[in-house]
């Protein structure tokens, strides 16, 4: 049985819409049908009635001007609400409580570039500053905002922790109740950080795939009669703000597009939506539109997208994850298929990297960077490094790799291989002997 | 005796200073004596060669209209080198390698101000989102300057963990090699951290005094000649960090100056800066002058200038620490006759609370605004809520509170009152049971 991570073991037929007639969500003006192209009006529904594919949003997006809508942007907060223009959000967003995540720095990772033999230009986009230091942040903002929007008064997801944090401090600060379940038996760390924001955190006796079936049941019940789901009924929302990745890269290289995209793959959401925040910019104008290659990134324990990319399939086999890399450990990736296709599309590839591979990358992104990444930060680098080695990255070509969180979440990953070069007595002599004076 | 934490034990006289003659410092003109007021040149010194007394960076700071040193300001990089005409670094400042912390969020917290009662702007300066999750970035990357114009080519420091990992981070990011001394028992968690950026990490067998008394012979021996200590030889210019803080806290509030600030104090250096970045933005005309206080907080298990506050007195008594606020557990604090000044000579006061009002405080900021706050923000928000019941702290006026650091860092304080709800088998029969439905 496939374990999924923070995403709905599959997705079922819409649940009934609360009525939305007045819902400002600004540019959005509907949800499609990925599969059909049916469209809906704006509600907390996640698939289609039609062919059951998965909704997401759709714009009306500002026309006019591209350097007006560069200085209007530009002139914004400095996080993902400058570009609110271009997100299911009110214009007035900025003035509502939320966490306000985003604008994390794109570091040009010089040092990193010498030991991977990149001479294009290597950026890391290191989101481990967002409020609860992972790109989590981004996606519960949007949901937060839709939650609004709906009237929902309570804001709840399944989770394997990082997910229950940040629903759990963007609830607390946006003013709403919070009930969040995750599997009873997380490890205690896990467990404060979702719990210190003091919404209701429930543990369910049973394994992540239990949780998220109780989650389905109760969407579908009384009991969770104003509820919303950030990764649940909520998805199409959430899911756009992986968008804002995209458009901090393109306006922080300033306003253009990178050669080459490092994404590491969960559900894939992420994946497909920075292609299609890129998009966007293109077609607005925001950017010069040149090719530009998406390259996915898996651990060879949880590998079935890139499994299938090598396999020249188009349908993703699910795997049962056994990986460090937790935070992507997503055995049936539900948007598996769009990320082959735009791999495939743009002339990127999807590779996976070993656990140890996993480690050694995380610690080099360290030594070389300053820059203390998650388990999916080493996922990311590692298979930069891989697909330079095997041919498929060019190195003389600008390049951003993803962090999308931060190495204090997963400290166990290098723990075991992490320490003190030397401990001595306190004296100069022990000092001398150890050899580490210059 | 007393505990100190990234501070020397005693400042000693000045260390030989390399040969300074071309430094390039941007607007610092060279450092003076706290106490005698004596000159010297700019240069890896600390303390005073007449009076042993602390050395502080002096400044040439830029004359002119405020209006276009403003602009010139908010046109800045997003980070700390947007004040660059103001600190101790060159103009070019942003194009070196560096971690480029700071400009962090000033959270304008309403739902705790509503339950702390105040009425007159509550605002958190949330300093968790730095690159290694503390405000000692701000320090560090003004050492790591200083560091590269003396010609410095290690960095190090002693250290209780924090101070560590972002010595080690600022070090990777730009070239320089580290070595870093930490006491060989502290906890795995904190040693990785420091460990993980693949500097050297010695573990002395002592306790904190210990790695410090062994830096201080270091740094008068051949063995440590080239290095450049953080928190000893370069303290002046590391000191100067601080002063972001307050410079950040006036942009963010549309260049105006906070009634009340309420700052931890550790060695009491970050109050004292605060003090002076505060006077440098009146001096310079970038923001209207106008009284303001200054609140110290300290942990009670750690409260020695809290204690001297209370008993009227000038001078400091030095106490051994017991307190979980651990970032704060200087027991001997250096520029605690300073803070005691400030506190007077504002109006505002020095308090402190206990571990177990530090553990609720942490929680009450979790719960109300979403940020999990280390130890440190525990005090501040803690001694603000002690501040307004004992009527010191007015809650008409507009007050800023400090969070300097991330709650990751201090799981331990909280986790064992920090739980789920409730733990329930996976059916809608036990979730109504639990008595959590809406």
């Amino acid at each position: 049985m496939a374990v999924q991570t923070d995403a709905p073991t599959t997705p079922s037929a819409a649940s009934p819409a609360s009525p939305a007639s007045a819902v400002d969500l600004g540019p959005a003006a509907g949800l499609s049908c990925r599969e059909c192209g049916e469209r809906f009006p704006l509600g907390p529904v996640f698939a289609c009635e039609q062919c059951f594919g998965p909704l997401e949003v759709a714009y009306d997006l500002p026309a006019g001007d591209p350097e007006k809508l560069r200085e209007r942007i530009e002139s914004g907060p400095a996080n993902i609400w400058r570009y609110a223009p271009l997100l299911p959000v009110p214009a007035d967003v900025a003035d509502k409580p939320n966490l306000n995540p985003g604008w994390t720095p794109l570091v040009k990772a010089d040092n990193l570039a010498r030991e991977l033999g990149v001479t294009g230009g290597l950026y890391v986009k290191d989101d481990s500053g967002n409020p609860t230091h992972s790109f989590k942040d981004r996606v519960v903002a949007q949901a937060l905002e839709a939650a609004r929007a709906f009237g929902f008064t309570t804001l709840s997801c399944s989770s394997t922790g990082n997910l229950a944090g940040a629903v759990g401090a963007a609830a607390a600060r946006a003013g709403f109740r919070s009930c969040v379940f995750i599997p009873h038996d997380l490890e205690q760390g896990k467990v404060v950080m979702a719990a210190v924001y003091g919404g209701d955190l429930v543990g369910i006796e049973g394994t992540y795939d239990d949780v998220n079936r109780f989650c389905s049941e109760l969407i579908g019940d009384p009991l969770g009669e104003g509820w919303g789901f950030v990764n649940v009924n909520l998805r199409p929302y959430y899911a756009e703000g992986s968008k804002t990745l995209a458009y901090e890269i393109c306006e922080q290289l300033g306003w253009r597009l990178p050669d080459q995209l490092v994404v590491p793959i969960a559900s894939g959401s992420q994946l497909t939506k920075i292609d299609k925040g890129l998009q966007e910019l293109i077609r607005l104008g925001l950017v010069e539109d040149k090719p530009y290659k998406i390259f996915g990134a898996q651990a060879e324990g949880c590998s079935p997208v890139s499994a299938a990319f090598k396999a020249g399939h188009d349908v993703v086999r699910p795997q049962k994850p056994n990986t460090i890399a937790k935070s992507l450990a997503i055995g049936n990736p539900a948007d598996g298929p769009y990320v082959l296709d735009i791999a495939r599309r743009t002339g990127g590839a999807v590779e996976d990297v070993t656990d140890e591979q996993v480690v050694d990358a995380i610690k080099l992104l360290a030594r070389t960077e300053g820059i203390f990444a998650e388990t999916a930060g080493g996922v990311t680098v590692g298979v930069t490094r891989k697909l330079i080695e095997n041919g498929l990255l060019d190195p003389s070509l600008t390049t951003v790799v993803l962090n999308t969180g931060d190495g204090l979440k997963t400290l166990d990953a290098v723990a075991p291989t992490t320490g003190p070069t030397a401990t001595i007595r306190p004296s100069l002599d022990a000092f001398r002997d150890a050899g580490l004076a210059n």
